[in-house]
């Protein structure tokens, strides 16, 4: 007869969940126990970092992911992570070791008391079970969770005594079998009114968010926005957690400011603002102004019903946003008489200063770019210059943290490599940004994963000094960074590190380090202080 | 008039709070402007490490100390930390920023959704005013919940709108100027009963716990255990977050063993087993057996009433553990004609090992301690080893984490150190346990903090092998910690770290480090594997 553990590692085989992404603690000793050949274990060093190697595995390879934590520390430290998976959309089903059920009552040492409520509000379920023969199931349920629309992180904690029990075979039986479809087309009467104002705007524009590459929905995208002549903004990138379109394209317009005044005065003028596959919108800082200027319909695809209901202004139609663009290219066959938008410039030289500027080593880094490369991009003062100087066009090249939350470079990095072992990532940071989940270069290192890292050294944190001066907010401690080198904590965590200086060298530096395939790199320049957006 | 922002300033002032650990994000910026002259902001770079530093900071200083995080991925990161000082409690204020008001209904970016469950359910009191005017009125009732026993954290998260905001002078004056004196004796008659049941007892037995040192219960705790002639046995290491004894006393006896049959065996023998300032037990991992011996019988004093109606089994009195033991000592006051335990033996020499043993190790930190250090502990194979090696035995002089959870070593030393300036402070840790607050070293450099870090290597989770062992689990990944240089990573963070060899060399190394002022030592041994209990 089946044990628990062997029929729950039966689930997570049928739906090809067996890499596990951990840190052990006693409580799940049990689970891993006679680990299965066919698994593997990705270990990080913190849980923060867990989840974030999770959160970059699961968006780049679009399958759930397993995660597996220590019972009530080992999930507190993740809870950060959760609300960065839930932002980005991640299919995370998150286990966690539990007491064994006769001391849960007494609250024994490190029992997860009240487990369901640690990872709220960030899970779409939490569950412990009642009994261990419920386990398999839950996990089985977990995993559908995760993956219906919209996606996002589970969570189901085991008491470390179930594992050994006894499995109910024809409830397993049933859990390891069943499948859930849920990629639903939107409404079809609705699209077809959607399709026809589209094709009676006069100025219609498109604003393509992270949805789009998510759904695999890229190529309609650029066919909906050529036949219908569209502009196309990318959503604003607070919440850009990935590309909706190529950024090189001659109808791509550049990003949108994260504001709510300067999202209308953008958008002014276009008479239908066509929103795919992003939240209307990631506001972030309050500038106030009105939500549309008059005269501009906005219409957004998601689908995530949250999404739907939370935005304040405009209809949504609520989908899979790749069947909707196929469905829309579908009805719209006829070109339209409208032009094109006037493409817009390539990027000129970068503003120079002395260490360079961001956009300076932006600018490096494009020289250097390796055309399957695929970026992880962390660095709030120079991710506008990033995507202005690397326009990247190819589906799932770009991840970024859509929550705001920090920790999510290094190891969304780390896992984005494990899942797509053939192309070559490079992470972007900055010496603070890389701080909250500093541990995933051991993982790196460990794993012997060739992903570069390539550090913006400023000493502060450069976006809270713009954000002081947009508050009007003058004396804030903690802002400075002095004396933190990450190349030299790499080192020390077994990553090669150099430090680069001047553009040509940083180049240099970097063509080397995408090469290699040994292992990690890191790459650290000095920047100059500043927010860089061109 | 006064902002909100003077005013909960006033209110912190008022209580003592001018210490400020944080992480500082955007929706922190407005509360941190024109920081007043008198308060200092200690800075950590990772959520985690900022709770643990404000932990052992308010442990040592027996104060409610501030801590403000970021709003939902600050407080995220934070969790971990929280539940840790929960079980330490550690009575922390804990304050976070949200968004703008007018863009929290459309969950705007960075939006602490559902705020109040965040730090669930780890917080004695969670709130977000409904008015920016309620805000100083919130942190002072904050302050009062987290300092009521038992002692712990509490939250209040405030729109970054709220601190420019008018205050309500009213409300402000007694918010500032109100008191709460929460300190309860235990219910007299309850004593008098105690106290005649302990002079008629034939053998008795204290257990003395980490509520004594919390409490300031210290001397009246040896003058009860001489005064009735009592063996003493700490409460199991796995909740001793300090210590409730002094640990050379003649009539120590050494530390309970963590599991329930281990406990009701060591006091088998003796009729009564008085309690003090301990949950009943920390148990972990789960052994099973008699809760108590037949005959034995178990009175339990300690001021958490939740401590009193989870314990399985057993009598117990609700209230302040030191004006307890000073009750009992006032009313007990002829001495005992029972005989005083024979003394335990000192420890003898270690057991060795290649690299050495982490009791090797003990004794080359017991030889270079200095008479008035601190120890900060979070070694998992070598606690206690520790414990019976040091034998601490002054008040305030020992913290470890009493969750089970990691990455509070680093951090609460830095906190400890700053809470207490002119004691030296020496944190012992295990080179995977190090990982979880890394951080904390940068923080540690930064502020020149002379805090000894000792390092024990052993490339591997060693508890868990132990642990893996007791449960007779084989094949368990994830175990094996390679090439993880913690002495490395710290010099990459500015800290002077040596590797140490050989038992006289760590002496050496110790004793050095202990003794230098201007910044934290890193001293990091190669231990053999195995779990050290002598």
């Amino acid at each position: 007869m089946a044990t628990v553990r062997e029929a729950a590692f039966d689930v997570f085989r049928a739906h090809g969940m067996t890499t596990i992404f951990g840190n052990p603690g006693s409580t799940e000793l049990p689970m891993l126990a006679e680990f299965p050949e066919d698994f593997s274990y990705v270990l990080g060093l913190q849980e923060l970092v867990v989840v974030g190697m999770a959160d970059g595995y699961a968006q780049a390879s679009g399958r759930p992911t397993h995660v597996n934590l220590h019972t009530a520390p080992g999930v507190g430290n993740a809870v950060g992570g959760i609300f960065n998976a839930q932002a980005n959309k991640a299919p995370l089903v998150i286990t966690a070791g539990q007491q064994v059920r006769p001391q849960i009552m007494i609250e024994a040492n490190l029992t997860n008391r009240d487990a369901v409520i640690g990872p709220q509000p960030y899970v779409k379920w939490s569950h412990e079970p009642s009994r261990a023969q419920d386990v398999p199931g839950a996990i089985a349920r977990a995993i559908h969770h995760a993956t219906l629309p919209p996606r996002g992180p589970t969570f189901v904690s085991i008491p470390m005594d179930d594992w050994g029990a006894e499995a109910d075979q024809d409830l397993v039986m049933h859990a390891r079998a069943r499948s859930v479809i849920s990629r639903t087309p939107p409404n079809p009467e609705a699209l077809q009114a959607l399709a026809q104002r589209l094709q009676n705007a006069s100025n219609p524009v498109l604003v393509a968010g992270p949805e789009i590459d998510a759904a695999g929905g890229w190529d309609e995208a650029v066919r909906l926005a050529e036949k219908q002549r569209l502009p196309v903004w990318a959503s604003p990138a607070t919440g850009g957690n990935r590309l909706g379109f190529p950024e090189s394209h001659a109808q791509f317009m550049g990003i949108l400011p994260p504001a709510i005044g300067g999202v209308s005065e953008t958008l002014k003028g276009h008479d239908l603002v066509l929103v795919v596959g992003s939240s209307v919108f990631p506001y972030y800082p309050y500038i106030p102004g009105p939500l549309l200027a008059d005269g501009t319909e906005l219409v957004a695809i998601t689908s995530d019903p949250n999404e739907a209901a939370r935005a304040p202004m405009g209809e949504a139609i609520v989908g899979d946003v790749a069947l909707a663009l196929a469905a829309l290219n579908a009805t719209l066959d006829e070109a339209t008489e409208r032009q094109p938008p006037p493409a817009r410039p390539a990027p000129g030289e970068p503003p120079k200063a002395e260490p360079m500027s961001g956009s300076e080593a932006m600018a490096a880094l494009a020289a250097a770019w390796p055309q399957d490369g695929i970026a992880v991009v962390e660095t709030p003062s120079s991710t506008v210059a990033f995507r202005n100087r690397l326009r990247l066009s190819r589906p799932g090249s770009y991840y970024f943290c859509a929550s705001g939350g920090l920790g999510f470079g290094i190891s969304a990095a780390v896992g984005v490599q494990l899942a797509k072992p053939s192309r070559p990532v490079v992470c972007v940071l900055g010496e603070g940004s890389a701080q909250y989940g500093i541990t995933a270069l051991w993982t790196a290192a460990a794993y012997k994963l060739p992903v570069t890292f390539l550090v913006l050294r400023n000493e502060e944190y450069m976006i809270l000094k713009w954000f002081a001066a947009f508050e009007q907010v003058s004396g804030a401690p903690g802002l400075e960074l002095p004396g933190l080198d990450v190349a030299a904590v790499a080192r020390g965590y077994g990553v090669d590190a150099r430090d680069a200086d001047g553009r040509e060298q940083l180049t240099d530096a970097l063509r080397e380090a995408i090469a290699a395939q040994d292992g990690p790199r890191v790459v650290q320049v000095r920047v100059a202080s500043g927010m860089w957006m061109e």
